[in-house]
């Protein structure tokens, strides 16, 4: 229980916004209470979007992107940054300007599709999170398609070592997005043997589960826990969200991120 | 605990966004969550703001806004809905079209300054509220000064009445922003005497009260409640997030809605 001399921690997530709740800022929102965290949060993007389809992505002019993120972080202090959708390329250069006057550590989702299929980053984009945002970033968390798609590589775990090369110095590459009999997410580390962790694979799909396992991790490290630890209770969430996932929409399942309560 | 096949209560909010995440959606969705639904939004108006001033408004295009709604409403299905800031004229005659498609209980908490002082809404805007919102909804939860803004009544028990006449048939007007020793909000209902609430008076004062009471009378309405059971619970809620706040800024102090984790 906090009192108002015993704040909580507090992390930025700078995201899309989902109207289903599944994923976006809310799917932040709910992930960094569940933590024991305060979210503080700035859109990148609006969408039309549900948990079948996905119909449009609209971008924050960035000066009001820029005007937000100062008026907020003139006021409040920060011990963690999530970042999810980019929403376009300006965006993206203002994040990385206001990264350089944050000194917290950054997790960054690097978010390709939407979970539903849509396309939602371009060339040029994903050519700046590789060589402008990655070596700003503490935590990668790119599935397997992702990680392919930024590193042009096909082996998952040539791909992990090529994202440690450009600078980032943890990145768990999970495998949700496999055809395999179980997950297997890995945590490639600079200097030091890559771990694979196995989770029993659920039925069905789940819209969010990104933006849920991102944004525990920066919670997590936002509460001053060691990253692997993070990274490790982050994931044991994520699973567990999904175990309890109720089906809401008639497309992916929605985590439910409050499954304790 | 909520398995796939037991899905939660799902109330939509319709809400401005607050970086902070003291008020607008961010304390829909908390609230929401708390009372053990799940909430869907859509977002009226993005705004820099924090806890100690009011910076911009940024309401949607109302054709952006529209689509959001329509994407999300083909697919989940909503138990209530709550409705804050309305960002504009425009968006707020999309809502009347949206709120006329969907069968169920509204609550609206008519937004007519932002906490910190800044005046949001324009004289036709409360006008609309007024004639084409009030006989929408269900439950309005105005404070002192709305009250006595969208009715020219000084006198509190007067406004209640003629808000009753406009054809809204319940209205809890609340009475944090009185100079009074306790609070008083009281409730009216057509056909029922006025029924006072008095609460202890906290200290300082508190970003996102108003947005945290009227989404959660909605979550309790949405779980089959009692109108009036509904307002005494969320009134009880609220006041807690409030005892148990949290100051992160040099503003206002956050209400702390997950108080009991």
């Amino acid at each position: 229980m906090q009192g108002k001399n015993i704040p909580k921690k507090v992390v930025l997530a700078m995201a899309g916004h989902d109207p289903s709740g599944a994923a976006g800022i809310q799917a932040d929102i709910e992930s960094i209470a569940a933590a024991g965290c305060h979210a503080v949060t700035i859109i990148t993007a609006l969408t039309a979007q549900n948990t079948a389809s996905f119909q449009e992505l609209v971008p924050q002019q960035s000066d009001n992107f820029r005007k937000q993120c100062l008026s907020l972080l003139s006021d409040i202090t920060i011990d963690a940054c999530k970042i999810g959708l980019l929403g376009n390329l300006v965006i993206a250069t203002v994040i990385s300007e206001i990264l350089d006057k944050l000194d917290v550590p950054v997790v960054l989702d690097p978010i390709i599709k939407a979970g539903t299929g849509k396309l939602l980053t371009t060339t040029e984009l994903s050519t700046y999170i590789s060589r402008e945002l990655l070596h700003r970033v503490r935590v990668l968390t790119p599935n397997c398609a992702e990680a392919r798609s930024l590193t042009g590589c096909k082996e998952i775990y040539q791909a992990g070592e090529k994202l440690l090369e450009w600078g980032c110095p943890h990145v768990l590459i999970t495998g949700a997005d496999e055809e395999t009999i179980q997950v297997t997410n890995i945590l490639f580390t600079a200097h030091t043997d890559p771990v694979p962790y196995q989770w029993e694979r659920l039925p069905g799909t789940y819209h969010g589960s990104g933006c849920t396992l991102s944004s525990s991790i920066a919670a997590f490290i936002a509460q001053g826990n060691a990253i692997k630890t993070a990274i490790e209770a982050a994931q044991e969430y994520t699973w567990k969200t999904l175990k309890y996932g109720c089906r809401l929409g008639h497309g992916q399942i929605h985590p439910n991120r409050f499954h304790n309560s």
